[in-house]
């Protein structure tokens, strides 16, 4: 039986998800996705995701691959077959057909998360899940001073942990950048990969240094030191956007 | 005991709501509004709402007004007051104190809606509750042009029923367009007054007419006929954003 490499992107709202990650007795993304792979294969499918998505953060832009024993489906046609078998509340906007050594994760060149700040003083319910409330308009110039600071490679021990056992903590952010889109301020970022609980780390800090100015926050960043960052941002505001890969592989 | 009038700016998340107007056995804006104005009163407290929303829809510009015989909360701080006792689909962004005969639907001078479409082949599940899914970018300037045949005065019959028994259907509709906001394409609309489910029964026929050109959709606007109307999009992408007032008051 051969094998085809499926690689997907999804969307989902991470409300009333655990985050990515597989874990017993809690809903997750990848378990509700291997789930539907389950039942469409009548075995086990180990998926792999770009992005481990935290408790509450959304997707628009996740890229998963699996392998697939399926012949009798078009590697495009797996967009709908998964997605009828899936909750409300994740989908398949594309399946498409990679070669065998592709890697979901390790082949990423660069992801891009957005985090939206709500600006009300008071909440907009509609908005609750997916943007973090503040009272007032930030000086939106110094937010992108700050946020410039962290451009180019540096070690960001004091925003994250790596993920791995042992890992280092050096990351090389392309883009960062707030912008207006009322009634929203969005924070995006891009780097070739983030240390876990890195975006919510650098807006909580950015957000609570703003009073204090640009020196202080460059300070935590060169401190290397997890303990001068200030409390994360939540995870509700938070969208796995867009990875990129090779440009080869014509999947962007 | 001295009365005073108090005007609410009301946000609302319309998804887990059966609309605002009060019905038994039903969960409305209006009911849960009127038993948090209970609560602080200790009697039944009636309130007038500028728009009367359906199921599904929300709100960020709702008004609201409601006589309060409480001399010790100053009228800005009604809203801490009411949201403390509202649940969290609710709030109360802005409460004042208003002229004695104001009455927030009969003194609005105007209202304006928004209807936002997702364009996307896929459901983005967090957009679920919030907009109505087309799955093509329709073209844009044609809608536009759709429209414009809106504005001004005009016998909406076929868009709609009067609220009153025996109401003309004859409104005045000042700005009516389509704009992108990706991945939503905005239809804004203001006009003196709605008929029920007008907004969402132009919406559902502007899309419906695309293919057929301008005409199609001015003879139906024409006709006065209800039948001759497409589908109403659903309530899920309709926002009541604003309500104007007389500028003499100040409230807008």
């Amino acid at each position: 039986m051969s094998e085809r490499n499926i690689l997907l992107t999804l969307a989902y709202d991470g409300t009333d998800f655990h985050g990515w990650q597989i874990q017993t007795n809690q809903r997750t993304v990848q378990g509700e996705l291997e789930a539907a792979l389950q039942r469409l294969h009548n075995r086990r499918i180990v998926t792999n995701a770009a992005g481990r998505t935290d408790s509450g953060v959304h997707a628009d832009g996740q890229r998963v691959n699996f392998r697939s024993t399926i012949d009798s489906i078009p590697a495009h046609k797996f967009r709908e077959a998964i997605n009828s078998a899936l909750p409300y509340d994740v989908r398949v906007l594309e399946s498409r057909h990679v070669p065998d050594d592709f890697h979901a994760r390790y082949d990423a060149l660069a992801r891009t998360y957005r985090y939206a700040l709500l600006v009300s003083p008071v909440q907009i319910p509609r908005f609750r899940n997916y943007a973090h409330r503040i009272s007032r308009t930030p000086d939106v110039a110094l937010l992108n001073r700050m946020a410039a600071q962290l451009i180019g490679e540096h070690d960001f021990s004091s925003f994250g942990m790596a993920t791995a056992e042992g890992g280092h903590c050096v990351r090389r952010v392309d883009a960062a950048a707030f912008y207006p889109q009322p009634p929203f301020l969005v924070f995006e970022i891009t780097a070739n990969a983030f240390l876990w609980k890195m975006v919510r780390s650098i807006v909580g800090t950015i957000l609570t240094c703003e009073p204090c100015g640009i020196a202080a926050f460059a300070d935590i960043l060169r401190a290397q030191d997890r303990s001068r960052a200030y409390v994360a941002a939540p995870g509700r505001g938070l969208v796995l956007h867009k990875v990129r890969y090779h440009e080869s592989l014509g999947i962007n």
